[in-house]
């Protein structure tokens, strides 16, 4: 984010609200063609600026075809609330315009008996289609798939390939259609190529021998993270989502799959800020919600702080004598908490992204454990030269005895910071053998592992350097 | 991640490399038709399973266009040591092949001289058209962009147009193809439509009745940031890049605009991890270039930390009044450290999916007090259990006033995950309005700068309890 992106801060729905609030009171017939040129993305946006009271007002004044289109893009909680509250024909009216996979999200994220209803009043069609995708987990390719798409058959000409997908465009048919399908008699999917490449083909040629045959597909059972990793990894704009017999039951989009990559960075980000995941944006969750989320992890992540007060009381006899040594305990454990979280970050990024798997466990502790030395030694020295400085600035005055002071700080802390960037590096892997989800892994997760090992390893070393001065 | 998806971890290319090393040593010449039913990626993950000699002899042995598309899916550093490697011309035949902005791309990184030798033998077309696009910066939508996309006159008919995007095809352009942008006569856009929407039009209607006139745009300055947001707000596949006479220059396809997300997103976790995004993959990175990026935020958060030293000399003589307060500041300063990374994480995600602007600070503000006030009455309790508990039980001697200490504890923690809660939801904003990148505000940086605080505000608590009684 640059610091000029600030001042593009005000969208275009921002812009254009206001206008259209004086019209939805003024006059509401004249906002079809008054919002034509919008985007139903930004006419969405539009609506989520208003009023709640008036949010099904402009809804009521848009053509129906319209009104699906922008309520696609309406936020999940809003949408499914101003559906809940029509009555279900009109309800259904407006999810008949949508594309199938939007539709039954929406009805997903609705109450149950709500969407029940709504469902009652579908054309058969429709309802159908709906069924069948509300059958899959949404997490799941089957959830977010749309069915509709252009399947073809192998045995079909290009020039009678181009007059079907025609008529089905023209037949009003919306999505995933800039791949076109090649099947075989029994419906199983042979073969793959885009509408470019169609056109490109020559006209007399069967698609059994202009597709690529190597097409890539999931099962609808499939976990929505590798649909966007294979989106990502081979450049698609659609993946085919076939069953057990390889048969095509629907296609998952990649604007689908760029939302699935934002909400699991989403996850990610907030788990590795130690808290649960959110269900709904920041500001649309209620407190009670974000207290939930965020009360839990807290509590364990203090309990095992407890276990810092258990250590500092084994050695309160060692801080009585020194109190001196007290001093640097935040410094101390804070280094190792820090390296700790630079490693963490570091490694469940790069097993999201696949580029380091569970078997490279090995290749990572090597270099971690270099690079925790390395950092450890900085950061050593700083701390040596900390403590000798003040003292010889007359800033401070760690005592007869500030040069072993500086050197327990200066060795305690090479420690705790290889120990911080080892455990870091590690507990991702920990976690994900034992079948975890590796961005469990959060910073203050790490940190509290570290923390109480930090203690014990700084309380070692003074015990070791300083016995017979200060202790 | 789910636990399952460990299984998959064998990837294609590791089930195939064993046997296309095999025949790179036997029957090279049997490569191409052996690999034909390949995904250009999964050869290219084959090529980097090999060992680095074998690896030109590898591209050697497929047809050039087949090594060109396998080029544009290997890694950027491999990728450019390899073309480096071949003579000039040899390397120029595969770059023409490929499209002009992975083209472009794979020279940028490669060593200027070698690039430039490399122009020099690419074809006057291709030249010019690589020339062009590394004129623009790498993160912009310029550098994004390719330059093979469909523009029509807008005053041809729907059937003239689909004649010419049939000879563009056959042409062999290979890339945002899906998407035909109707320009008028001095070149400007006024329309686009999907292939698909074009198949659908009448026949002889003309482009400028039946194509979309809320086109998104951008201009090839715009950050890689806003390309990648309008194509998730809008739902789109292909971006396109105009100049300042709205004359169309180049298309921004969606596979890069995720490529774009998925680094924009592993930059910010780094950030937040708290060291300097790494330029390359992680195993990728040398050594030298990991200790950089994370050295010196370590440093500078470890200076920042020393105030910590300070502020525990300051209290250094009720320390040693009281040894029994000593022991709960790890405790105490690390709760205000994880309540503060919680609410940076769940801020800096909201800032970047613009769920959260600029202006929602005072929202924000009034709900991360509540929350953290709720959250330190939690932690705070439990501290005064875990205080009488274990003296109750015997577990440990706080001495006669042990109430006090609990209470100290108890209401230190409400104070101080108050305190870290705001500092954490805060410092976000606040980098932003300074012009920083919000994402900096990492979750060591957060604990760094309530750590000090917290020790403040644990010992303020401390004199006005104990006052009379411990100090």
């Amino acid at each position: 984010m640059t610091p000029d992106q600030r001042e593009k801060e005000r969208s275009v729905a921002a812009l254009v609200a206001p206008d259209i609030l004086d019209l939805l009171e003024t006059e509401p017939a004249a906002i079809p063609l008054e919002t034509e040129e919008l985007h139903p993305a930004d006419l969405a946006d539009v609506l989520e600026l208003l009023p709640r009271e008036l949010m099904p007002k402009l809804l009521g004044a848009l053509p129906r075809e319209r009104a699906a289109s922008v309520l696609e893009y309406v936020a999940d909680d809003v949408r499914s609330a101003l559906l809940e509250e029509m009555d279900a024909e009109q309800a259904a009216a407006l999810l008949t315009g949508m594309t199938p996979d939007e539709r039954a999200d929406a009805l997903e994220e609705m109450d149950e008996e709500a969407a029940d209803e709504i469902l009652e009043e579908l054309p058969d069609r429709e309802r159908a289609e709906t069924e069948r995708l509300l059958q899959y987990e949404p997490d799941t390719a089957g959830g977010l798939m749309t069915t509709q798409f252009v399947a073809v058959s192998d045995q079909e000409t290009v020039d009678q390939a181009l007059l079907t997908i025609r008529a089905m465009a023209r037949a009003g048919r919306r999505e995933a259609m800039g791949t076109v399908y090649a099947v075989d008699a029994r419906g199983a999917l042979t073969g793959v190529l885009s509408l470019r490449e169609l056109l490109a083909a020559p006209e007399g040629a069967k698609l059994a021998e202009v597709a690529w045959t190597e097409v890539v597909t999931v099962p609808a059972t499939a976990d929505r993270e590798e649909v966007a990793n294979l989106t990502s990894n081979y450049d698609l704009v659609a993946v085919p989502v076939v069953d057990e017999q390889q048969r095509l039951v629907g296609v998952v989009t990649v604007d689908d799959v760029i939302d699935v990559i934002q909400e699991e960075q989403t996850e990610d980000v907030q788990k590795f800020g130690g808290l649960e995941a959110l269900e709904e944006p920041y500001l649309q969750s209620g407190l009670l919600e974000l207290l939930k989320k965020r009360a839990g992890w807290l509590t364990i992540l203090f309990v095992g702080e407890m276990f810092t007060a258990g250590a500092m009381g084994y050695f309160e006899d060692e801080i009585a004598h020194a109190v001196v040594l007290a001093l640097f305990v935040p410094l101390i454990i804070s280094s190792g908490g820090n390296s700790g979280s630079q490693a963490t970050s570091l490694i469940i990024r790069a097993m999201a992204l696949q580029e380091v798997r569970l078997g490279d466990w090995w290749r990572v502790i090597g270099r971690e454990f270099l690079a925790g030395l390395s950092l450890g030694a900085i950061l050593g020295v700083l701390g040596v030269v900390r403590v000798i400085g003040w003292q010889e600035l007359g800033l401070y005055d760690y005592g007869p005895h500030f040069v072993r002071v500086a050197l327990t700080v200066g060795i305690s802390l090479v420690g705790v910071v290889t120990f911080g960037t080892l455990t870091g590096s590690m507990l991702p892997f920990a976690l994900r053998r034992a079948g975890f989800d590796p961005a469990s892994a959060s910073a203050p997760f790490v940190a509290t592992l570290v923390d109480v090992t930090g203690l014990v390893i700084y309380f070692s070393v003074a015990l070791t350097l300083l016995r017979g001065t200060l202790l």
